[in-house]
């Protein structure tokens, strides 16, 4: 029923890159072992807690079954190799070099099991003059190229915001799955496929979204500068203050909706203004139109505005908080937001998985919430493994 | 000798999302038709240009071919059928509905090829409420819960930033690739495997980055509040600013790391004070650590700060632009950053596919660049379909 049933993966993953990684194929039907030491995965004592558990563990471990071991001891080496032997792939993110000095490298892995694709995630990648540094999400933002953008012009007072989420790790992640599942693909097309390597890092799964900077600046030298909220190629849509002290995304620069949004602010005289008339225009003007509508969003709260531009046709959206997500009537309709029982936490709310698949909800594609750390120990080295009891 | 040599794919998509994942997929070996309309994908009107030749479709196009229809003549349903009935999968990002009216929604094309897998992107989905809202990239952001989070606490006077990039459109192209291949991966293990039908839109997947926040919300009420460059639970680490105006990441958080810090900043007396002892008293005195920190960067431009902040290894990163990320040696070693011959528009600078792969080197896998609109009507129509020339 799900895409990715019959597909098994081994984690050897900490933290977020390669555990998102495996949730998301988790999410799409394959079996996920995740290892974890003997005291558990340290990201599990991050954020907040219910009764001891981790809250975000019950959306980031959901649909994977936990075991623990210790990947120096002879016992726990023989585990993991006897998973990776039964394995389609594995995923890790340790720093580059430490899973050969403990004896689990690929040559070891694949050596028993030839078909088995590694997928490896760092800082910086496995080669090159940085691999050894160690690696750290902001670190990844600001290398790959996205903090220097992430910036309101002319303002000196307040450092460029973090994305605020843990955006390198999880591009990272997502492109790790995206290899994987390729790589299994490929392999299983040919009789005698061979698993292959694949070597992800923070810093280009960053800078892969660059969109044409960098061959605009090896054209011509010109270098991205930060625009704020403002895109500079269209006008006007920016992100204006409300009489509350929210903000409110508006976009506001096809010819069509710029004349309804001048109307119903009332500033007719702008649309009618030739300066204005294109797109063009409109960018050299920006500053102007910014601070007309500006003028108007003032006077109202975020949510009157936002209702007045809904009626007048002009795309536009407060700057959700978590609130608003779990509250609103589209998250709830389509199961973006869906409650969901855990035997740990009781009833919680998960973000559902961002595919939908035709046939399945997204209610069923949450099989189960994260586990305690070894949890599935005796399911997995008695029953997978065949272990004596 | 890539991943996904064999597959086959059709694009019916049009500016940054189903382009991109198609790019992705392109990348990693599959053969991707991209179908235009005669006066070519309007993206190509977008950003700076060489001769009339768009400098970032040299990258959005590459490893793909183009193919110019009119989607509504006979002639041009014609086509697409065909080219979707020898195909693994399509990909389309109009809005919901479109191709239904036009004659060509995935029940017809199904019918034709029950295997085909049709990836549909769009920008709240292919149901709920707000379906057939018009769709822009900082909505998705906006909605998605990022705008509220990419934001310096207590200031006013400027809007949350946007991202810099595309940054919804990206994540939504990444979730289509990765559904797409598992679909097809699933389908090819059941010798009568139907195509799937997949809906991804861009408000969820910058959602399904929202850590533990929603379930975190549904249990207490708490709702995460932006934090500008640090993050609430680990100090010292922020970015500063330097002598040159520009800004410096540094990640001093560990004990170790803190004490190395405080004495190349020639402040020994911070990392002997007990309240700083351990990262939760550093959390409660950050803005103190901060201000050292700042004090100290202010002296310097950003490259020595760098520079001498590596020395005592402590992690750390001036925010790169792109002519730091083209010259950088770890990129330049990496192959993250290639040269690249365009017929179009002489050598570029590429950025290599984000996934490594072992056997393969990065120039590799860019095996050609983003060509002309139609630049392969005959190749496809009248050797791949057998078209009578």
């Amino acid at each position: 029923m799900l895409p990715l049933q019959g597909l098994k993966i081994v984690e050897l993953g900490h933290y977020i890159a390669a555990p998102f990684c495996t949730r998301l194929l988790a999410d799409l039907g394959a079996e996920v072992i995740k290892v974890e030491p003997p005291e558990g995965d340290p990201f599990r004592g991050w954020g907040s807690k219910k009764d001891g558990h981790s809250v975000w563990f019950s959306v980031h471990g959901r649909n994977k079954l936990s075991v623990t071991l210790d990947l120096k001891s002879a016992e726990g080496q023989r585990r993991v190799k006897a998973l990776c032997a039964r394995a389609d792939a594995m995923v890790e993110n340790f720093r580059p070099g430490y899973l050969e000095r403990i004896g689990l490298g690929p040559a070891v892995l694949q050596a028993e099991n030839p078909r088995l694709t590694i997928a490896r995630i760092s800082g910086y990648g496995q080669d090159g003059p940085y691999r050894d540094k160690p690696a750290f999400g902001a670190i990844g933002e600001a290398m790959g190229g996205l903090r220097h953008l992430t910036a309101n012009p002319g303002q000196s007072e307040y450092p460029p915001p973090r994305c605020g989420v843990s955006i390198s790790d999880d591009l990272a992640g997502m492109y790790a799955a995206l290899a994987l599942v390729s790589a299994c693909w490929g392999r299983d097309r040919t009789p005698d496929g061979k698993g292959r390597i694949l070597d992800l890092d923070l810093v280009s799964s960053v800078f892969s979204l660059m969109e044409g900077m960098l061959p605009e600046y090896g054209l011509t030298g010109a270098i991205r500068q930060p625009a704020g909220a403002a895109i500079p190629t269209a006008a006007p849509t920016n992100t204006y203050p409300c009489a509350d002290g929210k903000w409110l995304c508006v976009a506001g620069n096809s010819d069509l909706i710029f004349r309804r949004l001048m109307t119903l602010i009332g500033r007719e005289e702008l649309s009618a203004d030739p300066r204005m008339a294109t797109n063009g225009g409109r960018c050299e003007h920006a500053a102007e139109l910014d601070a007309a509508i500006a003028a108007w969003t003032k006077t109202l709260p975020a949510r009157e505005a936002e209702a007045l531009l809904e009626q007048a046709e002009v795309p536009c959206s407060r700057l959700y908080d978590m609130a608003d997500c779990a509250n609103d009537p589209h998250f709830r309709a389509r199961g973006t937001v869906l409650p969901v029982q855990d035997p740990l936490l009781g009833e919680v709310l998960h973000p559902a998985p961002p595919f939908r698949l035709d046939g399945v909800t997204p209610a069923e594609m949450v099989r189960w919430t994260g586990r305690a750390a070894g949890a599935d120990n005796d399911h997995v080295f008695h029953e997978l493994l065949g272990e004596a009891r």
